[in-house]
């Protein structure tokens, strides 16, 4: 389709991208750590990014083996390439961290996040509010006469969208998990480690309920 | 009902429960603190909860204000009245907390997670998988022949009751974003702080998505 050769990792849309992507610039990494569900594990796993002035935007930890207490965080931060990697080397020597992988990596990956938004109004505004839920398969889990508490489960930008939204409707607050995520198809962990799926055919291409429930 | 006189705050069930349980007994407390979103807020929150070793069961942390650049952080953990009451009073000093509250502390809640959960199996294990998903109201994101993700949402009770029926059907990965949550009721924030609700008939006494959703 394309005729020009452009540089490995690079796309067509700016002359900024002809720029190496992979080291040079920052980029959204979503890293997912295994650890011993104790005290102080995340503090110091915190601790890494903190050192070096990294921002996180989103964090999620819980317990996801009660028999072996063993918690899984995932940490959505923007930096180089290569410092993320600094990063990921310092996660696997500590003692507690029993995986570590950047999920924005490679190969393709379920990246969800759930919100829950409190939306008071009256009249046309509670109609709408209820109308653009329901395009968005936002649940309602409470409700006065005057108000809502609605559940919405998706990516970033949907919950974003669905946000900016409700904001003329009178929305009135927010609280967000933040991203749990995955790798597509049929391994568990990172992709190389368990073998890479052959993705063409068996893994679903499109989120299917992604595809359906935004306007 | 019951001709007992029994002690504020304790139950009928066991003579451990006579102890005063407010001040005493470890309880698991839902905390929400509203920060700026900058580089090691979240560091300094946790540090405090991990200087008295205390364990974090479930964090969130997401911005859920783009312009104010403002972050909320739901932190589930377990620890006795007087010292979560420190721990709360410190944050309140600290310079980038905005707000701190107990969601557990009193008045009803609305308390949910979200977890992906990646099944491997064939045959009856796949039929059975695809049908106690459809029980719980879990959806399918990504599919192979031979494995499932699966996005469920709801309270950690019913989370953690899925995932154990999922086990022995193949299930090889989960990953859980932890409690995210606010209080019921059309007020924004804590109870006390926006006026309490009338909570007799306003608000939907129990979910109604929850009552129906589980088995």
């Amino acid at each position: 389709m394309n005729a020009l050769k452009l540089k490995d990792g690079t796309s067509r849309k700016s002359a900024y991208d002809l720029r190496d992507t992979r080291h040079g610039r920052e980029q959204v990494h979503t890293l997912i750590v295994v650890v011993d569900n104790e005290a102080g594990v995340l503090a110091r796993v915190i601790g890494l990014f903190s050192a070096r002035g990294y921002n996180i935007e989103s964090l999620t930890v819980a317990e996801v083996d009660h028999q072996g207490h063993q918690s899984r965080i995932t940490i959505v931060t923007s930096g180089s390439q290569n410092v993320i990697e600094q990063i990921m080397a310092q996660l696997d020597r500590m003692i507690p961290v029993h995986e570590v992988y950047d999920l924005s990596g490679e190969g393709p990956a379920v990246e969800r996040e759930l919100a829950l938004l409190k939306v008071r109004g009256q009249g046309n505004n509670r109609v709408e509010a209820l109308r653009l839920a329901d395009i968005f398969r936002a649940r309602v889990v409470d409700s006065t006469i005057e108000s809502f508490i609605f559940e919405i489960t998706g990516t970033t930008e949907k919950i974003d969208a669905f946000t900016d939204l409700m904001r003329p409707l009178g929305l009135i607050e927010i609280a967000r998990t933040g991203i749990a995520g995955m790798s597509r198809g049929q391994h568990s962990g990172p992709w190389g480690e368990t073998g890479r799926v052959a993705w063409s055919g068996s893994a679903a291409e499109d989120d299917p309920v992604e595809e359906s429930s935004g306007p």
